[in-house]
């Protein structure tokens, strides 16, 4: 017998399910009148939505169009494929992402492909978490984990990660992770590159994880979305190619942020192969497939045109910097990512609540990002920022949200 | 205190979504030794694969890839939409779908875009059934109903459904479904025209349902996904138009089928607000939207050329009378299928199971057919068919299934 405590209802499944402020859904919220709050004039600039990368800016990967199309006319053999994605497109993908992650990939057995790095995610924690089953989870990170673990019934044990600190210092809280694992927890899963601090775990975490996951037959679900866009000086530890690996493991990518292959909706994800079998059975209930004939678009995945990626690089590492100067000018401790696109700076005590200020920023100063609060509980002082955009305005509307903290300061 | 047999481990719930024998997968199957089974030789003839139709034969609607790189181009606002899709796609959608059915849908509230039809029919039934839901499903009927109930841990009442009789005999057993409803179903999932046997439910039918599931305040699930093929001299009842409404109906549809746009994952569901927002909150952790470029597509949708879908309708119902024909004089019961592509006839007994069969008819004739077993238990005497194919290659192959029943009859 269990008690009925520990089963939820689908009213409570669906409260933990809250979208109202989540990227890109601002536009269902019913905003109050805040014009009756609204301290002085709306500002002017270029509106701009930080919720997520702006894919104008920073357009998709040269080809990817063609390949759609070059897809949509193999006609039948594109429109239906193997539940986990076409044969001949797994193959070249299988190598590219063993080439990549520094361990092969078996085409036939450990990869699959997904609508988007989302569907892959919930693949992974459909596959892994039921009703009662310990997930770890690190605080702050992609707001979809906890909310998964919630949907399938899980409990969540919260890992603190520190990333506000010096680089040595920095990374999750190992001892807790240990404690966590040593209470029966037995699914941990996590992004590197972090979202939404932009944080690269370190050489020595993701061993330390890696050994402790083996040790205490916890299966590991990586998050490894943002791994390509690594900036200069930094180190990338990919789990899977690690000495002692656990039993189970997934390793998550996809092609929807870096490349701005976000419209196609694919994602991939490759690891144990009894696990990657769940995933695809599940994928016939939800899904059934990735679009058939996006994901010819993968056949442009890790073969960008020669300096590309560098480039594409090299102009976000630009705007990363200008997007520090502004909020540490200012004073809010931001950290510095090393990886992706995503800033979260937090912000000096308001006279407003954190979703009136959002609400504010949206409505007076034409600039949309997301509550700190999506990402873990008592983050209510942070905002997160999609900086994958054109840099002239990212930097205008970085500087109207330090002039609007002026005016809602406490 | 819920009994700890109420809940099912990871591993049940995947071994009832094995896929060894969905459509489109028997190239995972592994094959024993066929041929150490096999009577005779192997057949000529061009290899058909009846699993799902053939969008080469069938083409997708005309303008689908222009309406695709037609929101390519349109850039951000195409790839990333609300969850529940584009808002001025879902204008002219809701519009259309309202004419179709016979009643208003709202655009804002009432609908969401999905990735194909089988993602609808999952957010659906993951917005209403939970550990111990009953639910009402027909035998046969579409098999992913089963199979999902089960993944949310749902329980099956299972209703069964008379197709081989006479069209007045036909129809669900309203008695058991009453009495179903009576002993504490709260979601009701069918599909008309039925999946496999082509059956439309009479109006007297859906009439009855809509008023008993407003008696019993059920929440009704309706796959019309074939509606639109609907062939000369049958009446289509729209239940979300009757006098007598249940309080949360949802119907689903999608272009996928009898216009071939399956490449393109696409899907709709419409009906009670409340259930279309809980389906949203559930799209944003299982794969955020419908991909954002393949939304364009659905601007061709109930747009077709005129006589365009006359001429499918037609071209199919010519196809389906011919293997009718065939089956009929092989003596194999076969219901009419009163719209949609798929045939459902029942075989005498042979001297093999259903699924070596099955397999033979793949290895020894080159042709692919769907097990009755994967549609309902009880059901291994019958295979499913889907003749959207190409009318001669289709006829041949049907005539190497009465071949192949010869050589393998009991």
């Amino acid at each position: 017998m269990i008690s009925e405590d520990r089963m939820i209802t689908l009213d409570e499944k669906f409260r933990a399910l809250e979208t109202e402020n989540a990227p890109g859904q601002e536009i269902r919220q019913e905003i109050g009148d805040l014009n009756a709050i609204m301290r002085g004039d709306k500002f002017d600039g270029i509106p701009l939505d930080f919720s997520h990368g702006d894919v104008d800016a920073f357009p998709p990967t040269p080809g990817s169009s063609e390949a759609w199309k070059y897809g949509f006319e193999r006609g039948g053999q594109q429109a239906y494929t193997e539940y986990r994605g076409a044969a001949q497109i797994r193959e070249g993908l299988a190598e590219r992402l063993g080439a990549f992650t520094g361990k092969p990939v078996s085409a036939d057995s450990e990869l699959i492909i997904t609508p988007g790095t989302q569907g892959a995610l919930f693949l992974a924690l459909g596959a892994t978490v039921t009703v009662g089953t310990k997930v770890a989870v690190v605080e702050p990170d992609y707001f979809a984990n906890r909310k998964l673990v919630k949907f399938f019934g899980g409990e969540i044990a919260p890992i603190p990660l520190h990333y506000q600190g010096s680089l040595s210092d920095n990374g999750p809280d190992l001892n807790r992770l240990e404690a966590a694992f040593k209470s029966g927890t037995k699914v941990f899963v996590f992004s590197t590159p972090n979202n939404p601090t932009g944080l690269v775990y370190s050489g020595s975490s993701i061993a330390a994880i890696s050994e402790l996951a083996a040790i205490h037959n916890v299966t590991v679900i990586v998050d490894q979305l943002y791994s390509r866009m690594l900036y200069s000086g930094e180190v990338y530890t990919h789990l899977r190619a690690c000495d002692i690996q656990p039993k189970n493991l997934v390793t998550i990518m996809g092609p929807s942020k870096t490349e701005s292959l976000s419209g196609f909706r694919l994602g991939a994800a490759f690891g144990t192969s009894s696990l990657i079998d769940r995933m695809e059975r599940l994928q016939a209930i939800v899904s059934l497939r990735a679009a058939g004939y996006n994901q010819a678009a993968l056949d442009t995945w890790f073969l960008e045109p020669s300096g590309w990626m560098d480039k594409r690089i090299l102009e976000h590492e630009a705007i990363r910097d200008e997007l520090l100067t502004i909020f540490r000018a200012a004073a809010f401790l931001t950290a510095t990512p090393q990886a992706g696109s995503y800033l979260f700076p937090q912000l000096p005590p308001l006279s407003v609540e954190q979703n009136t200020f959002i609400q504010l920023l949206r409505h007076q100063a034409g600039v949309t990002v997301t509550p700190g609060t999506e990402f873990g509980p008592g983050l209510s002082d942070s905002i997160r920022l999609n900086f994958s955009q054109d840099r002239a305005v990212a930097v205008a509307a970085a500087e109207r949200i330090v002039k609007m903290v002026e005016v809602y300061r406490k």
